[in-house]
């Protein structure tokens, strides 16, 4: 049998249909090329240039709420309109395109311009599970909103153009390509099984250990079989639900708890504001069932090295197929290790 | 009818049989986030401690010759390998696992140190073009071969950790997620249709005009409608070939001429030498018949909206859907508007 750890293999990701190549002799390669320069991690806990903090006033030159704990608004320059013509374009059969609306909200996670997820009290962070919760039931609820995909892009390097701790929410009529591909794959599984294809897999995972992080009464953390990016994570919850609304208080409370416990880690493992995209995959709403929709949660990092390294995505990646040099079961190990204080609190 | 160049909409890509959503209203927003540094572009023509240069020793302690044209040589960090045990892991139906192999090279464009493919001879491109030639014709001979990817990352924002001109091919057993996807959709239209996609793409693009950016006798170089980075380009010779070797002697002068129109073009949309990835996608080479494929080049350009502001790929784009503000058109029609000389040229 070859050896997972020293071999180049490729491995399947049951959830999206796809495979990554994993080469872990190539973790050994050193780094000429670009590096990146670490955000700066000092900030007054109220800046009158952020446009996100309370009382300021945005782009749009609406004025924020002073408000105390989270904040949504919509978008100031939303990819998604509401309103707008329909219709669709074709031509050749080869030229497709389809009108497409939506709405885009932006959510303050805290009024403090200062804070993240994992230095935030773990009441406010349950208070973000709420008002996600809320989002996902108000605009799922909207007859021409068919799918709501709530996400963070947290750090410059991704894309994050203001540090004032916020997510975003974009929800539109038509389901987007990567839950349509893992609606389809939990649909066939569940067909074939008779239960979620995140509930089998989490049993296995549990069973196995290697790639687990961090677990609580209602959730559990791992770096999945298949992961991409260096220390890409799955959050999810032990029972198998398909949506927020349908979370317990306590498993609320599991998911501020696990979020905090996660995302601290992250942060410890470079010593820095540790920079993810981050979001939550749940069942379409547009009224049909989804029995077979198993909500989870996907933590996508950049960061391959250090605090300045990353792993790019290019050539290969980009024409062929995802790549990857550490295995999922090494990142799984590194972050385990971990202390599960903040640095900045253990420096205190 | 809803208008492309005002309101949202969603594009179908039939090569890999995935949307983009378009939002050209947000090509508006204002960008306060990460700005890229621009990679300094004075180079000597040779470095003596580059591992690309002739002469010069690698990581690996051997010593490049003192090549005049082109130089080819195994990758000293390579992620596939050419030997090891075979095998296939499996657990629960949903952890798979497969031991792959493959070669890994790197290609040195030009011995000179300060060159790219847009300040090279166009003769000395035709070189590249015989020598990507006759590796994929050489790798692809290897039975344990069934698949070549041949690319460049060029610029530091690519990964690229040495500015020496260069490219890579990584060849392997298995046809990678990408090439695969394209086969499948290339297969089923041309069993449909009689003809390949690329060719009745191209005929309907040549008639409609708008998303072309430059043609000669056997190439044509355009924007594809679903383009999903910025300036993305397609690069297709006229005539429907299967791989590089069935090209004509016209039809590689005629690459060597595009290509370097092409890149041309790029450095002078931001008077910077403009980073990228780009690659062949072609034939399996595991010896079966392909009739349906036509071979192409992609061409994915980071830079949005000068030589600082990339797009982000982030958290919608990772998650969800593909994503891009300015349209194709518009995208074609800046390319177009571009002077055909270097700016470098133009100076002088
Ligand atoms: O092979 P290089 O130049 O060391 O590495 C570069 O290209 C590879 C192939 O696209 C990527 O996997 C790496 O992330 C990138 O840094
Ligand atoms: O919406 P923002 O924060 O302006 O923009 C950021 O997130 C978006 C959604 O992932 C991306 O499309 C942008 O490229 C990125 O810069």
């Amino acid at each position: 049998m070859f050896d997972f750890t020293e071999q180049p293999h490729r491995r399947y990701n049951p959830l999206q249909d796809e495979w990554v190549l994993v080469s872990p002799q190539r973790a050994k390669r050193p780094w000429q090329g670009q590096q990146e320069k670490p955000q700066p991690d000092e900030r007054p806990a109220y800046d009158p240039t952020c446009y996100l903090c309370p009382g300021n006033k945005r782009t749009s030159g609406e004025v924020n709420p002073q408000y105390e704990h989270q904040f949504v608004f919509q978008n100031d320059f939303s990819a998604l309109l509401p309103d707008g013509e329909t219709g669709t374009f074709e031509e050749g059969g080869l030229l497709k395109a389809v009108a497409e609306t939506g709405r885009c909200r932006v959510i303050c996670f805290s009024p403090k311009h200062n804070l993240t997820l994992p230095e935030m009290e773990i009441s406010e962070v349950r208070r973000v599970v709420d008002l996600w919760t809320e989002q996902f039931r108000e605009l799922g609820a909207d007859p021409t909103i068919n799918y709501v995909q709530i996400f963070e892009n947290k750090g410059f390097i991704m894309g994050c153009s203001n540090p004032h701790p916020h997510g975003q929410i974009w929800s539109e009529r038509t389901v987007p390509d990567l839950p349509a591909k893992e609606s389809r794959a939990q649909k066939a599984y569940f067909e074939q099984h008779g239960r979620t294809l995140l509930s089998a897999y989490l049993e296995l995972e549990l069973k196995d250990k290697t790639r687990l992080v961090i677990e609580n009464d209602t959730w559990v953390v791992l770096v999945p079989f298949w992961a991409v990016w260096p220390f890409e994570t799955l959050v999810l919850p032990r029972r198998a639900v398909q949506d927020l609304t349908q979370l317990t208080d306590a498993e609320r409370d599991g998911l501020a708890d696990i979020l905090h416990q996660l995302t601290v880690r992250y942060d410890n493992l470079f010593e820095i504001s540790f920079p993810y995209s981050a979001g939550f995959h749940q069942r379409p709403t547009d009224g049909q069932e989804y029995p077979e929709w198993h909500l989870h949660m996907h933590f996508l990092p950049p960061l391959l090295r250090s605090a300045t390294v990353k792993k790019f995505m290019v050539g290969y990646e980009l024409l062929a197929n995802a790549q990857r040099d550490i295995t999922a079961e090494q990142a799984a190990e590194r972050l385990r290790a971990l202390p599960a204080v903040h640095y900045k609190q253990q420096e205190a």
